[in-house]
Order: structure tokens, then C-alpha cells, then sequence
């Protein structure tokens, strides 16, 4: 009772209209390839597979679950055969280096193909997630032997990696972990410590598992700045490619969850397991975020997918579902009710919805090609600009992505009435699943201070001008007036960030924990607007379809102008309160005794 | 890993030294007997019974459930034995009238009591909170000799009552029900039909279950004009109040749900069961009410119980995790890291927690004290306008207890970082068991509906103006430096909620749609402004305390001033928000056609 169809006509709308790929990717010789009827066949084809091979696991996954036993991890029922078949058909090396196997597929695809993966299967779309992220950074920093050896397997999923870096008395806080490496010969080392909350560290999809392990070196300094990278695998692999004997490593566990039941998210025992240093030592932790950036987009795309297909089945059960009469005067006088879209209040919950839904995907997309641009555009400064963008959207990405993606999910159970609370209909599952985003790859409050500090109070905020320079580039060209209140929106936002950011700035002078106090909120805000900016630009290519007679059809643009409306009239005044928040400062936090609040 | 005690000072604070409620009492014959120190005293083994024999049981129901097999249905293992030991102590009818075994408690005392039972159980307290509603409607429409019959065993928790309203295609529109009854001989009814989400429909608890349904007439009116109320025991009662046979009815499957798992949600099947009418013929919705108000209220306190027990298990997780550093200086320098809630943002989410805890309590309190004023006080104009201020709450309490309940279980939740969706630490069953709320006993949408439905625009706001006159004269008194914000704030939100229910009033004349467009942000501002009140009691309350060296002591009521310093700073600006989007009117969400809501 599940309904998902992937959002073909929003993505081609973001693509060509909004953002403009096909030109941009034209501009760069590494995608020129890459042309609109191209990117289509690629995503409609990843609609197919997504559709038919995820979508029907994600229920009976949920249920089944992963299962420990003898050392050994099952997936749920068809994940093993839907992994060989996505394998085998490439989506799982889609954005990885075309010299080693991969697909070389632009991230502005990646990002809406990932969409998809989520969306239909949560559990399933986190083992390429990670998968994608290790071979981003072993294509970044391992020597080109070890490339050789472990991308091509990688990109064609015939492998899998993994990314281990928690440990039980710290995650966000990885100074502390305590893992260790000892040098052996030939540059291995000997890697001893236990790792948690290792997603598909152990599992029985793929031949060979990569782990990349946070670990300390003897001479290690302390915290944060001793620690090193280690490529890691489960089977030891031989020069030519072929696996060897298994490495000193085992699931120790499997932790029971609230929800993405079908991702093994194992306890990782390392018993003196050989692994390879990969980047320089002691610089573990950059090294590492060459990764983390990756997942860290990746899991605000999970809330994005979430988002959607909660949206779209709630809104095959309202098709359906009648309850009452409209306010003024019956809409359906033949039935016994009317259909439930008939009650403002359940227009809201919908509208609220898909607003944050298609605001989230154009911002997806967005971050994507910004991504792109710095890896691929020829200019120098525009790609400085873009990498710019990219690392103070990054957290922004992660945390607001996520939070909506919830809220949306939440909000979609609740136009279940008592069904979405009813675990047939699929809605709850959705909730458990996208609780999870807001919690890994850096808790959303570690993404805010990451904001606030590293990408806002470091530099003094030059990357919030650069950012205010392009959107406020972007906002001069045109007001006509069905664009008017988008743009006036867009400009009074902009400036409530700029002051706010100012204020913020000096009062975090000497005070650091004004930061920290405003780190949510002024997250929050600045995820507003964004999601206003991404509206401006929605708003701006629907009227120009209208007038244009543009390919997605006038029912399309104007839907797309009404929900925009809404979110202006209705979503985005919640910058008030932020604003206000946020000038609160850190005194009403701090003021109470630590003890104070620790129950008796 | 679960941590609870019933919050015994802050309960003790809030009714008698925010409410004054010994004061109250003594001046209401009915509850004269009633003393700060009786009081206490039940509140105290109320606090001893909860914690030792439903808190234990709480993780493990959730992991058990409940089960049906062969039309029996068994609860998790505990629940039994757990309700006989309460039954025996007469928990389970502590506000029933003791002229038939009942305690005779006010209102103001089963309150807290049962924010015990869902904190320390919610799956466990929904039966006697049915059971509760169920008494409650019987002792107010059934003739003397079926109260006579059926009273004494139900408070005596010997026999429990359920709601059965619902059916597979109408829960919120109940004028669309099918299920009727046939008159048989000597005033009884033979009742058909299927009703589903039966809470304690059928388990192995009691000895009987009487059951209160809604179902037609041969002569109904169509619609909810047509609606009669029928007690349908599942086993028949002799005129001498032993058991008899069988009734005709069984339960005919158990939901799988997201939470609340030891609560079993029944199918139930009436074949012809044997009924008595309770009250006027068709005027069961009328009669219904009395215990749909009752458990709107209670399922209100449900959010609450969630909320406190979800902030105090994640406060004495936050007791011993270390992570990182504090932003200025070091908290424990020998540590390896410093206590995380050294860290600002920590702080606001502990913060938002303990204050939507903190307000909800006196809120669900002050609720609790207009119900025993109605129901106790000798003069007839101070019963009225307590009926006018529990008309006009009820759906506020059930709905912004329930979603500040709901985003109190996420926020704890967030404070454990990945502990927090892992299954042992018992975080994410708040959540799941905190959900449900929002959704049932009328979801939150309707709840808003009746506030600016009957509540508001049926009587032209008067029910508003009353609660305005009551808080400002509330107000007037006093403005110390210290008080000085909280006054403040709460005049400059009451001016709010009044400026914006005039626009509103005038708005919706010949246009209903104006009504449940605005609803949910209505009944967001009014429960904010009735927050802000809440914490202008408490704040007084705090400072009288600290200026009289007052029972709670100072370290309590400073860090009283704090959260409430918090809330009004960092909470309250929301209603900057809320009225603005209320402003925005239906247009909004209106212009969208319907069919453009669904995917394709």
C-alpha cells in the first residue's frame, strides 16, 4: 500500500530548467557528454531498476531484518540478488572514476539516482552510500597500485566499502578512539580495536568487504590530530586481484534499531587485521572527510527520498479516503464524504510536504552541481567559488535535508489518521527510517556547529558573503508579477541573514559559546533561506515554462508556482522566530547548574 | 538503562504553590478532605506503585506484545499480575465515585498519577484510562441499576471498559458508522457490526470488559444526528453481578503497530451481542462526549508522561557521556573529555525538553483544577466559567501536550546520539510509543478544528474572552524585576492571541475554509500563550518560594526561573511565526487543484 513512483518530470525540471545542467555540463570537457536526452535515459532507467528491484524489499526488509549468526550477517530476502542486479547494470559505481570501472556520471545525477535509493529502500541505498564514499576517498589519496587492486571491484559492486570510525566511548568526538595500528613489514600494519555502528560491516552481498578504519599509529600525537586512515579487508587480497585468506576481523554484533532494519549495522572487531595506511599519517581525520563530505550530502538525500515517498503514498491513501464534508460546499454530493483534500488542514500537512520535498531536491541538485563545478569545470575561480559553496552547504545539506525529511514523514503518517500508525500502511516505517539522518554522520547539532564555527566563524564569515554575493546575483534580473513576492521573500531573508550573521560574528568575539548557543537556529535559518532561494529559482523557470510552453506542461509550473506561494505565505515566516532566537544569545542556556539538570 | 522517578518536587510545587490547590479544596465541601499532606501521600505511593511494578515492564511489553490466538488475546508477560497489585491498591478507579468503590480523587491528583502511569508504561495505562472514560459515562447516563451493577467492579479495576467509535471506513466522520443495534425484549439490543483500534478490546487482564459502542438504530436519523451509545459486556452479568454466558462478540484481529505494543489494538466483532442503551436514543455522539473529553485529556497527559520520562532517561545517559570539549574552559580537565552538556546546543535541547515538560504539567494541572471546579465548586458562576475554560482547553491540552509531548521524545532522543536509536537505551520507544497521541483520540487536526470550530466561532470567541479576562487578572498583580520578562511576555502574547482571534473571527464570516486553514497555527499560538501563562505561575510561584525559604528549596526554584527564562527567550518566538501564517488565510492552501495532490 506503499506508493512511490520516482519524481521524473520535478528532476527534469530541476536538471534542464532550474539549473540548467545540459549547458553547464556542455561548458566542461569532462561532462560534455552529457546532454539532456542522455541524462534522461539515465534517470528513467533508475527509476525502473530502483522501482522494481528496492521498492517491493523495503517492507518485507523492515520485517525481516539482518541476522547474525556463526560470524556471519544476512540481508533480508532479495537484497543479495537486487545487489547483483543494480551491480551489474553499473548504478552502483555511478559517480566513481571511469579509469577504474566507474560510471564518471555527473553528481547532479548521482544526487537524483541516490534520490531514488533511498526512497525506495532506505536500508538498502546506505551499502552503496558508503560504497561510494570509500572509493571517493581511496581515489583521492590511496598510491595508484592499491587503485588498481581495489576500485574497479569497488565501482562495479562486486565489492562493497565501509567506513569504521565510532567507537563505544565516542562518535562525535573521535580524538578519543583508542584503535590501534602496529607497523608490520612491507607496509602493513596490524590494526587491534573495536569499532560500532559499522553500517554493512559484515554481510553476505558481495565477495569482499573494505573497511577504512580510523586508527592510531604508535607515535601518534593525542586527540584528534594522531589519527591515521587504514584500508582494511575482510579477505586479504593478492597482487593480482584475487582474494587471499580472511583478515583478523569479525561482527561481534548486530545492533537492534529503530528503524533502517535491513542495514547491517554491525559491532567490528579488528584482532590484529592487516591494513594499508592510506594518506599521510596522523592526518586521519582530513583524510576522512573526503568521505564524511560525501556521506554527509548522501545522508541528507536520505531524508530527501524519505521525504517523497512518504509524501506520495500519503497521497495515494487521500485519493481514496473520505471523511467528512468540505467547509463550504460538498465536493463529492454523490459519495458519502469527501475526499480529505477537501479539509484546509489537510492541505496543509500535504503542502508542507511537498514543499520541503521539491525545495530539498532543487537544493540537492544544487549542491550537486557546485560539486560539479569543482570537480570539473576548467576555471579556476569558478571552481574556488564552488568549493567555497560546497563546504559551508555541506552541514546545511545534512542537517536541514534530514530534519525536514523527518518532519515530512511525520507529517505524511499523519494524514493516515490511526492507519499511519498501522504498520501495513508503510508510513511508520518511513518515520523510523528517517530518524536515523538526523543522528549519523554527525549528529545535526555537530553539522550546525560545523556551520557556525569551521565554515562561518573561522573565516569571518566569508563564505556567507560569497554565498549572499550569488544569490543576490541571482535575485537582481527579473520581477515580474507572479515572481515579485518570491524575490521580495528571497531579498528580505537574505538581508535577515546578513544581520543576523553580523551580530553573530561580533558576539562570538571572546565568547565562544555564543556560537554553539546559536549553532542550531541560525542552521535553521540559513536552511530557509536557501530553501527560499531554491524556490526563486523554481518560481522563475515555472513562469518561463508557462510563457515558454516548456516541456513539463502548464499543470506542472503552475502547481509548482502554488506550492512555492505556500511555502512563502506559510513555511518561511518561521525565520521570525529564529531570528529572535537566535539574538537570545547563550546566557539563558548556560545559566543553570550543570546538576541541576540531572534527575534525582 | 531507562531512568524514571516521578517528579514528586516539581508535581508537589505546582499544586501547592502554583495552584494553591489545598486552598481550592478546602473550600469545596466535596473535597475538604483532601490536605497538602494527603496529597502527598498518595502521590508519594502513587509514585512507589508505578515505578515498581509498571516501569519494569515497559521495555519488555514493547519487545513482547501482544498476541491473539484463538480469540484470546494475551498481554506481555507482568501486565497481569501488575494490574491486579494497582486494582488491589484501588489505582485503577482513583477518580471514581466512591458511592460505587471509586476514590473520590480530584481531578487535580489523578492528573499526576496518571503522568506516573504513562511515563512509567504507556502501553500499560491506556486500559485504565479507558476504563476511566468508560466509569465516567456510565456514571453520568446509565440508570441506577446498571451503576450499581457494572460501577463497583470497574473502579475496582475487577472488570475494564473500552471506546468502541471507529470503523474500517469512517474514524474521524462517525456519522458514517454501520454497525447497529436491533431491540430484543426487556430493553436489551442485539449489536452488529465490526469496529477496529479497540484499545483493550479484548485481553487477559480481567474478568470482564465492558464495552461502550456507538451504533444506529433502526430509526436513525442519517449521519452523526443518528448515533446511539450501547454497554456491550463480553460476558453477560446477572442481575446479581456474577458472570453469565458468552456475549456474542470476539475480537477478530490485534494491528501491528509502530508502538504501544502492549496495548492491545483489537478488531472487534459484534454478532448480534447483546447491549443496553446509555443515554437518549441518537444522542450517543452527545453522550460519547463525556468520555471523548475525558480521554482527550488523558491521552494529553500521555505526551506529558513520555516527555518527562524521555528527558530524565536522557539526562542521566548525559550524566556520564563525555565528548569533546567546553567551548571556553575545560569542565573536567583529569577527564577525557568534559560532560556534553557542557556544550551550548545540548543544553537547548535538554532545555526545550524539560520546559515544554515543565509547562505541560502545570498546564495539564490548571486543566485538572476548572474540572474539579466544575464538578465540586458550591457557586454555580464559578462552575460556569470553569466549564467555559475546560470547553475551550480540552483540545489544546490533547493536542499541544501531544506534540510538544511527541518532539520532547525526539529531542531526548537526539541528546544520546547513535544510543538513541539503538533499541536498549529505550529512547526510541518514547518516540514510538509518544506518536500515537498526535494521531488518536481525534487527531491533533481535528482537535485544532474544534478549537476554532465550537470552541471559538460558534460563540463568537466569548469562550476566548473569558480565558483573556482570567489571565490578565492573573497578570495584574505584580512585576518584580524579577517577574518583570515573564509579565511581559505573557501581555504582549495575550494581545497577540486577541488581535489575531478578531482578524480571524472577521475573516471566517461566509467563509469556512478561514477556519481550518488557520486551525492548527490557532491552536499552536493559544497553546504558546497558555505556556507563557503557565511559566508566569511558576515564575511567581519560584520567587515567593525563594523569598519564603519555601518547601522545594532554592536550588529548585532558581533553576525554575532558568527553564522559564529559556522558554520565554528561546521558545515562545515561535508565535511570531504562528500569527503571521495565520494572516496568510486559505488562499494559500486552497488554490492547488485537488488533483494535482496525488501522484501519478
Amino acid at each position: 500500500m506503499a506508493f512511490y513512483r520516482a519524481p521524473l518530470t520535478d528532476m527534469r525540471f530541476v536538471l534542464n530548467e532550474v539549473l540548467e545542467a545540459p549547458m553547464m555540463w556542455a561548458a566542461m570537457p569532462a561532462t560534455a557528454e552529457f546532454g539532456a536526452e542522455l541524462a534522461d535515459a539515465i534517470l528513467e532507467e533508475g527509476a525502473r531498476v530502483t522501482e522494481a528491484e528496492l521498492f517491493p524489499l523495503n517492507q518485507t526488509g523492515d520485517a525481516e531484518g539482518c541476522h547474525l549468526k556463526d560470524g556471519e550477517v544476512s540481508t533480508p530476502a532479495g537484497f543479495k540478488a537486487a545487489c547483483k542486479t543494480l551491480a551489474e547494470g553499473g548504478w552502483l559505481g555511478l559517480g566513481g572514476n571511469p579509469d577504474y570501472d566507474g560510471q564518471g556520471l555527473p553528481k547532479m545525477l548521482t544526487v537524483a539516482f541516490e534520490e531514488m535509493l533511498y526512497a525506495t529502500n532506505a536500508s538498502f541505498a546506505l551499502y552503496p552510500a558508503l560504497n561510494n564514499g570509500a572509493t571517493l576517498l581511496l581515489d583521492q589519496y590511496a598510491p595508484d597500485p592499491i587503485k588498481q587492486i581495489y576500485l574497479p571491484p569497488m565501482h562495479r559492486g562486486e565489492w562493497l566499502g565501509t567506513m569504521c570510525l565510532t567507537e563505544p566511548h565516542c562518535g562525535t568526538d573521535l580524538g578519543l578512539i583508542k584503535t590501534r595500528a602496529e607497523p608490520l613489514a612491507d607496509d602493513r600494519y596490524a590494526i587491534t580495536g573495536s569499532k560500532i555502528w559499522i553500517t554493512g560491516g559484515e554481510h553476505d552481498m558481495v565477495d569482499n568487504i573494505v573497511h577504512l578504519v580510523l586508527a592510531k599509529l604508535p607515535d601518534a600525537p593525542a586527540g584528534s590530530r594522531g589519527i591515521s586512515v587504514f584500508l582494511v579487508p575482510k579477505f586479504k587480497v593478492n597482487a593480482d586481484g584475487t582474494l587471499g585468506e580472511r583478515n583478523a576481523l569479525s561482527c561481534g554484533g548486530l545492533e537492534h534499531k529503530m528503524g533502517i532494519k535491513g542495514s547491517a549495522t554491525c559491532v567490528m572487531n579488528f584482532d590484529g587485521a592487516e591494513g594499508i595506511l592510506i594518506g599521510e599519517p596522523h592526518q586521519g581525520l582530513a583524510t576522512m572527510f573526503t568521505m564524511m563530505n560525501y556521506e554527509r550530502l548522501s545522508i541528507g538525500i536520505q531524508g530527501l527520498g524519505l521525504g517523497e515517498v512518504a509524501y506520495q503514498s500519503a497521497m495515494d491513501f487521500a485519493r481514496e479516503r473520505l471523511q467528512s464534508r468540505a467547509p463550504s460546499v460538498p465536493a463529492a454530493p454523490d459519495k458519502p464524504a469527501d475526499p480529505i483534500l477537501v479539509h484546509p488542514d489537510v492541505r496543509r500537512m500535504a503542502l508542507n510536504t511537498r514543499a520541503w520535498n521539491e525545495g530539498g531536491r532543487a537544493f540537492a541538485a544544487f549542491v550537486g552541481s557546485q560539486l560539479d563545478c569543482v570537480k570539473f569545470h576548467p576555471d579556476a575561480a569558478a571552481r574556488e567559488q564552488a568549493a567555497d559553496l560546497v563546504a559551508l552547504l555541506t552541514p546545511i545539506a545534512k542537517a536541514f535535508l534530514t530534519d525536514r525529511g523527518f518532519a515530512a514523514t511525520v507529517e505524511a503518517q499523519q494524514l493516515y489518521g490511526g492507519n499511519g500508525y498501522c504498520v501495513e500502511w508503510g508510513a511508520e516505517q518511513y518515520v523510523r527510517d528517517a530518524r536515523i539522518a538526523m543522528i549519523y554522520e554527525g549528529t545535526n547539532g555537530i553539522q550546525a556547529m560545523d556551520l557556525v564555527g569551521r565554515k562561518l566563524f573561522r573565516n569571518r564569515g566569508a563564505y556567507v558573503e560569497r554565498f549572499a554575493a550569488v544569490m543576490r546575483a541571482d535575485l537582481a534580473s527579473e520581477a515580474s508579477d507572479t515572481l515579485a513576492p518570491f524575490q521580495r521573500a528571497c531579498e528580505q531573508e537574505l538581508a535577515r541573514l546578513e544581520a543576523v550573521t553580523a551580530a553573530l560574528l561580533e558576539r562570538a568575539d571572546g565568547h565562544p559559546e555564543e556560537l554553539g548557543a546559536a549553532a542550531h537556529d541560525y542552521l535553521q535559518l540559513f536552511g530557509h533561506v536557501t530553501y527560499a532561494w531554491m524556490w526563486w529559482k523554481m518560481a522563475r523557470a515555472a513562469e518561463h515554462g508557462l510563457r515558454q510552453d516548456g516541456p513539463a506542461g502548464a499543470a506542472f509550473y503552475q502547481a509548482k508556482l502554488s506550492v512555492g506561494r505556500h511555502f512563502i505565505a506559510r513555511m518561511l515566516p518561521h525565520t521570525l522566530a529564529l531570528e529572535q532566537q537566535i539574538h537570545a544569545g547563550a546566557e539563558p542556556l548556560m545559566a543553570l547548574d550543570e546538576a541541576a539538570f540531572y534527575p534525582d
